[in-house]
């Protein structure tokens, strides 16, 4: 396999699919739109969904599982909901194959075995949980009821890309009932403070917090809060998203509550997600023409040892000094993995490992070892240096801390130098088109005007900030009046 | 909710229904055959997960993610497997829903929206990964290819029950490649003795380990190794599977591998197998009339402590105790819940926390702490003592350690127990009829044979023992020679 990546600048979407192919994130399959995550990018994505796990379980959430099959007649039950999600969905209509009497050794579905009703591979699962809740929650004392569920789902796009955009994903949905609005908003909102601290911490991407404007809404939800974070090539991406559903699923399956008062009353709801296609935001985030770049917080390895040497009784020098130095950065909980493969050469495992994202390489030789020293290369900024062995464990935990530290910040002023803003019309086409990122405007509050933005320049309102401040102002496009600026971007 | 549960020696069936819906492991959803996982359920799923994941990867293997659907082609290719599972398997047929013209608000399945190829929702990955494997395996520098799954399966079975037999189910399923049938045997045998470690050392339930006979085996494998473990009825369940595949998969998607000597083979395979269905093993084989009993090491909560109070004051007095304790028993990594619900009564607590199997509960009042003592009660032997408010959480661990010993030798001791050697049809009737268990008993070899005594008795050969000793014997069904015994059971 060529291990010769694209460059950015000559085909930024051939340089994100050969990342992610030859960086041994995913793979193809042969089911349309649906990919195989390979043992590197699950790595990842096992890496990713701890530390996600565990920030649930210190807010207070616990785990569930629900069916993956939805109704069809559950999906009607909420209007929005099924507007949003009948047009792309899976449908299994049969329960079993037979052998057809026409072709030996192939299989038909068996027309008698048609479902009553058919069921949805479920694309969310607001419908087959709120149908569970309504027998889980009776009384105030029920209350609240804070679930989160890892699992695959599927939406059966028509244009699908590794990771950004796939027919089925894997992803973690929140869905929790509340006694109050006031208690469902605070839940909502704290959730995407999780997913930015999650994102800006970890994967060391800064996020513009915000709610959507009610067109980009999700399907059946009152509210709905985003993280917001750009790409290297000026495109946004949504990484999170948390909805404040009002009583619209309560309401759709009747799912009451006895008050402390003893009035019956709908309970409140939210749900909240993010999926695997943060792996795509995270490949387009920081990676460069050589390859991979992977924060250390969540990196499937974070550490690569090659060494150097001729002939046997070199090596066994070598793997005396690496054993050691491998037991130092273990008992430091540092992922390290010793690449003493002869079939390769060490140039060819440095392209490798720069390619894969390992955020550093230690290589190490006979002469380094008569110097008390390695070569160190950080994979962030490509420096190489030579470090004293004794105190190597202490140098490479703070040498991650920095790399993490130095990726967050290169992203932040990427961000923080692609977020302009505009007041005509002319001026929001031109840096769209010239500098790309996200564009601070005027918008007079309709939906009309954001779909004839979106038309003439396929940019969306990726978000109204949270706390934003109000300005008088005339909205970019209509000229009619505007109390804020909202932010604009093309999107994934 | 009533929290009786049926007795065991009254309806045995309904016992088991009402430990897993009131104990709160799971419930019934809206969809035929599959349940919802509730979250102490899914709690127990986390905690046995956690440990089959780390043996997985202590032995080598890493996990990855193939798609959930498998197309109808791809389940013909190889013909063993398509005849196992065409049969009750759930079929996308469509990827659209519309609204239906004559029924306002309601959805129908888009008739232009018909798939050219049906896809399966796996009900195994062999047929899915092998097409995936072809890609990835091109000489022996990719052998072993070592990899595992975690994931949703779908089998429409006709007749469900929680846990044991559901359409649909969590579970692991390992999928290595090989270059020599030798090694690939040997890693077969490798992850029977994984999870017969897991199932004897963590369910504290003893298995027998043996081969299935050829009726029994997999469809599409070779050997079929299986754990196989007793119920409380007398009943046996398997527990686990290990297959070894052969060349089959491999010559049905064409993966062949350069050897060293420069030749084109056929790789050899494996896949091996644990599910939710464990759960129900362990329900049924620890629990009593009382309730759940579960097992220690992977028990969703290890200890649960409940206050004795009357006003304000002692409880501040207790709290202030409980929360030291708490902190203790935190640092030793036990996990501990304290319930100090005001709505309900000790005696209330002590049934809820029996019923839901919590192998410790620790009572503290007043005059515990006045005399430095509190009272712990362990559920499996539902012995109470008075134990030193010092220490406590040492004795605490080794408290842990004993009952999850205890519940092994009681497991061990009713299943050894429940081994009989019979040698006439007669005396193979009369055991199973009356005291059920295993009946170790000649076996003339033939698949005829055993399907008669299934026919007659409902009794299947669950396992031909690991490095069964040879006897010269007569079939005890059909007089035919016999060079062996094996072991018959009723089976769930």
């Amino acid at each position: 396999m060529g291990n010769e990546v694209t460059k950015r600048a000559s085909d930024y979407s051939q340089w994100y699919n050969d990342l992610v192919l030859k960086g041994g994130l995913a793979d193809y399959s042969a089911v349309r739109g649906c990919m195989v995550i390979k043992p590197y990018g699950y790595t990842l994505w096992e890496n990713m969904r701890d530390v996600l796990d565990k920030m649930f379980k210190d807010t207070g959430h616990t785990n569930a599982y629900f069916p993956l099959f939805v109704p069809k007649s559950f999906l009607e039950k909420e209007e929005g909901h099924a507007e949003g999600f009948a047009k792309e969905c899976a449908v299994v209509t049969h329960y079993r194959l037979k052998g057809d009497p026409n072709q030996k050794g192939k299989l038909m579905v068996d027309p008698e075995a048609q479902l009553e009703e058919e069921l949805i591979v479920r694309p969310t699962s607001e419908a087959i949980i709120w149908n569970a809740y309504k027998d889980w929650i009776q009384s105030y004392r029920d209350l609240p009821l804070l679930i989160n569920q890892w699992a695959n789902v599927v939406r059966w796009e028509m244009r699908t890309r590794l990771f950004l955009r796939t027919a089925e994903f894997l992803w973690q949905e929140g869905h929790t009932a509340h006694a109050t609005a006031q208690e469902a908003i605070e839940e909502a909102e704290k959730m995407l403070h999780v997913y930015a601290d999650f994102v800006e911490n970890y994967m060391a991407l800064p996020v513009m917090k915000g709610v959507k404007s009610p067109n980009e809404r999700f399907a059946g939800a009152l509210e709905t809060y985003c993280i917001e974070a750009l790409m290297q090539d000026g495109k946004a991406l949504q990484a999170g998203t948390s909805h404040f559903l009002g009583q619209n699923f309560a309401k759709a399956f009747d799912v009451k509550y006895l008050t402390k008062e003893n009035k019956q009353e709908f309970v409140w709801a939210t749900s909240w997600g993010v999926s695997t296609r943060l792996i795509g935001a995270l490949v387009m985030a920081h990676s460069d023409d050589e390859g991979l770049v992977l924060p250390p917080r969540i990196a499937p390895l974070q550490v690569v040892i090659v060494p150097i040497y001729k002939g046997p009784e070199q090596k066994m020098l070598v793997d005396q000094n690496v054993h050691a130095i491998m037991a130092q950065l273990k008992q430091k909980g540092i992922s390290v993995k010793y690449d003493d493969n002869d079939n390769s050469r060490p140039g060819w495992k440095f392209a490798e490992y720069e390619l894969k994202g390992v955020p550093v390489r230690i290589a190490i030789g006979p002469k380094d070892i008569e110097n008390g020293v390695v070569e160190v290369a950080r994979r962030d900024t490509k420096e190489k240096s030579s470090v004293p062995a004794a105190g190597l464990d202490h140098y490479i935990v703070q040498l991650l801390d920095e790399i993490q530290h130095n990726l967050y910040q290169r992203a932040l002023q990427y961000r923080d130098s692609h977020i302009t803003s505009v007041n005509s019309w002319s001026e929001f086409k031109e840096v769209l088109e010239q500098k790309g990122g996200f564009i601070s405007a005027h918008w007079d509050g309709t939906g009309e005007t954001e779909e004839k933005i979106k038309d003439e320049t396929k940019a969306t309102i990726r978000c109204i900030p949270l706390n934003n401040s109000t300005e008088e102002g005339a909205c970019v496009y209509s000229g009619k009046p505007s109390k804020q600026r909202v932010l604009f971007a093309v999107a994934y």
